[in-house]
């Protein structure tokens, strides 16, 4: 500890912070309970209503001032600081990979629990609670104001709409000026880029016909191949690493027809955002090319070629600099509670704040645990280690806040 | 009509054949009504069994002898004649192109019917019924006996099973001595020759992974793109007539995954024997070295990109003598209806008989049509066309039949 840097030395120094991690530890059976009250509560994508709304009066009774849900789903309130400092955004969200239907039971053996979704990311959710309080019993006051949120559509299709629409639709979205998602419990692990996605569902059109009698006409397969194989001899960079996928495909009529529509599923991603949008652009021009070739290379007289490109997923890229102060002092903060912490790129909730240029990392919860997105998902809720994981995100956060003296 | 031959001048000039022909004309609506009927049953490939049910209680009531569903799924009946001349099968085919699930409403807008497989097939189907009520209403008997068949197999993977099982299974096996098939509404086309085809089911694998963390693996689906574009640069001649094509394709896991299996299916097509022995192994070829492309164009250190070939249809080649009395008296009849016939190779069930030396040709059902294998099939049930052209269609069947006075 005597290596970190000043501010965090002096916050981890104070009786304030000690009385605030006094408090994680001494109410951690309570978090553990609202661990297990929320993952009871499905929250499948695109259906977080149920669990949006308990974790509305959960931060409405801790004492938050404009409690709301917003127009998408996400549910937030402020806690107020001094006025000296800009919005901080923490959010974690309440969405899971799990459809409706799914048995959320929390099993408890020992100080492990188990639940689709326990770990990603409803221990998240419970430990915001436990820092307001922990916040309040210390009576500690942050320069900045904290923008606690629960936000809906992280995971997969959902497609990162929470946090988009808090940055580009919602009340708060020219305020916020650092963002900090606490997603999983591995506190090990700060995502300090977000790896950007395209993902194109394009159906190929054609007239179809019988592959003897009409021989000679266009053919979608063709058009197609070619967007396949172009693709396929596209460079991109190994850093940022950049990468495309010929996924699925499908279509036709019957083994003697020429189809009438095919269809492909690409994903395109990025851990830059201008390399994104030139293989986008790419993807585009390589299938725009291959209808056109296909129809300057087979007769058109019963109908063209076309290609419908539908985009079906859209993640931003984006990065923190290495040398910001978010990753700076959350690496620190992180040291500092005897973790050894890694940076990486990955796909969560701070895509969007990055992709803005707006300082945002992913931080984890604290504890450990393991098989998300998986019906075997669990965390360990060990007190010792999970306080430690919490005290270290805590630090984090309140070193970019700034505390009042 | 002063040019035809004596068979066909005497057949055309006879009371009983104009009888005949005005039976055909005045139950002309009822004909339509059997098309959109039959049309209105789907018969996907290999599940022709509703529509063949239909069909076996139509020759029923049309008062054939022995009527049945043989072992493979045909129906067929027999219209006894004087015994003097041999059995004469006129089939019809009773599948269609189309998967179940297709929509095979018939949609009519003024002489024209809109509907899947209303022309490939099924108006034929309806034709032969309408030849048995005419021959009945006329008082014909025919010297030989007439096997009216619906038979299943025709199109793509069906592989003329149908006709096959006829040939070399069925109870009629060595009887049959001349073979029309009534396919498809075009009267000009007479089909003489069998086109052969090769039909290919190709399966790609490989190792499979993550689309962003196992960036850089090799991908099936690039091998079978490039399969399918080198496929679609193959020149062919275009006489004797050469076709291939990429018809049907699949795989893949989900978008964000490299997948471990695709698959692809091709006809290739030749009037000719050699030609098509060199495209298939072109085809062959290119499959190959797709692969082995593949191969080189990513790491292969999780696993090699494999094609599997398997031959799904082979259907032979076969012709029936231009100086043949069916070709000559069937070419005389339409000529005789004012049609001015060409003769083609083309594949359908008539392939079967020529490939055994049992004189066959493919007649059209009469009318016209296009879009044949596409959702925009139509026919145009203008009465006096499609009277004319069916009139054509009975008077060669009844010329190598032969008419008892």
């Amino acid at each position: 500890m005597t290596d970190a840097p000043p501010p965090i030395a002096a916050l981890m120094a104070s009786a304030a912070y000690r009385r605030a991690v006094e408090t994680l530890d001494r109410e951690h059976d309570r978090t553990v309970a609202d661990i297990i009250t929320l993952t009871q509560i499905p929250s499948p994508p695109f259906h977080e209503q149920a669990r949006a709304r308990a974790y509305l009066d959960l931060l409405r009774a801790h004492g938050l001032a404009d409690v709301e849900m917003d127009a998408i789903g996400n549910v937030m309130g402020i806690r107020r600081g001094t006025g000296n400092g800009p919005l901080i955004a923490v959010a974690a969200h309440l969405d899971t990979v799990f459809p409706a239907g799914t048995d959320v039971t929390v099993r408890r053996e020992g100080t492990k629990l188990f639940a689709p979704g326990v770990g990603d990311d409803t221990r998240s959710l419970a430990v915001l609670l436990a820092y307001i309080r922990a916040l309040d019993a210390a009576g500690i006051r942050t320069h900045s104001d904290l923008l606690f949120v629960g936000d809906v559509g992280e995971e997969g299709l959902g497609d990162l709409r929470g946090v988009r629409h808090l940055f580009t639709q919602g009340k708060y979205r020219d305020r916020i000026k650092a963002f900090f998602t606490v997603d999983s419990p591995d506190v090990e692990t700060i995502a300090v880029g977000g790896i950007g996605s395209k993902r194109y569902h394009v159906t190929f059109r054609g007239p179809g016909g019988h592959s003897f009698g009409a021989f000679g006409i266009v053919n979608p397969m063709y058009a197609m191949a070619q967007t396949m194989l172009e693709l396929s001899r596209t460079h991109v960079p190994a850093t940022p690493k950049t990468t495309f996928c010929a996924s699925v495909a499908g279509g036709g009529t019957s083994i003697n027809s020429i189809p009438n529509e095919v269809w492909l599923d690409v994903d395109l991603r990025s851990q830059s955002v201008d390399e994104l949008f030139r293989l986008e652009a790419r993807f585009r021009a390589i299938v725009e090319q291959a209808v056109a070739a296909e129809n300057h290379a087979r007769a058109t007289d019963t109908g063209m070629i076309t290609a419908e490109l539908k985009l079906v997923g859209d993640r931003p890229a984006g990065a923190t600099a290495m040398d910001s102060d978010i990753v700076k002092l959350a690496t620190a903060a992180i040291i500092a509670h005897g973790f050894s912490p890694r940076h990486e790129f990955s796909s969560t909730d701070a895509n969007i704040p990055m992709s803005l240029g707006i300082p945002a990392i992913k931080i984890g919860s604290g504890g450990s645990g393991g098989r998300g997105h998986s019906l075997d998902e669990w965390i360990d809720v060990e007190r010792t280690a999970s306080v430690r994981g919490m005290a270290a995100g805590l630090t984090a956060i309140l070193a970019i806040a700034g505390v009042a003296p």
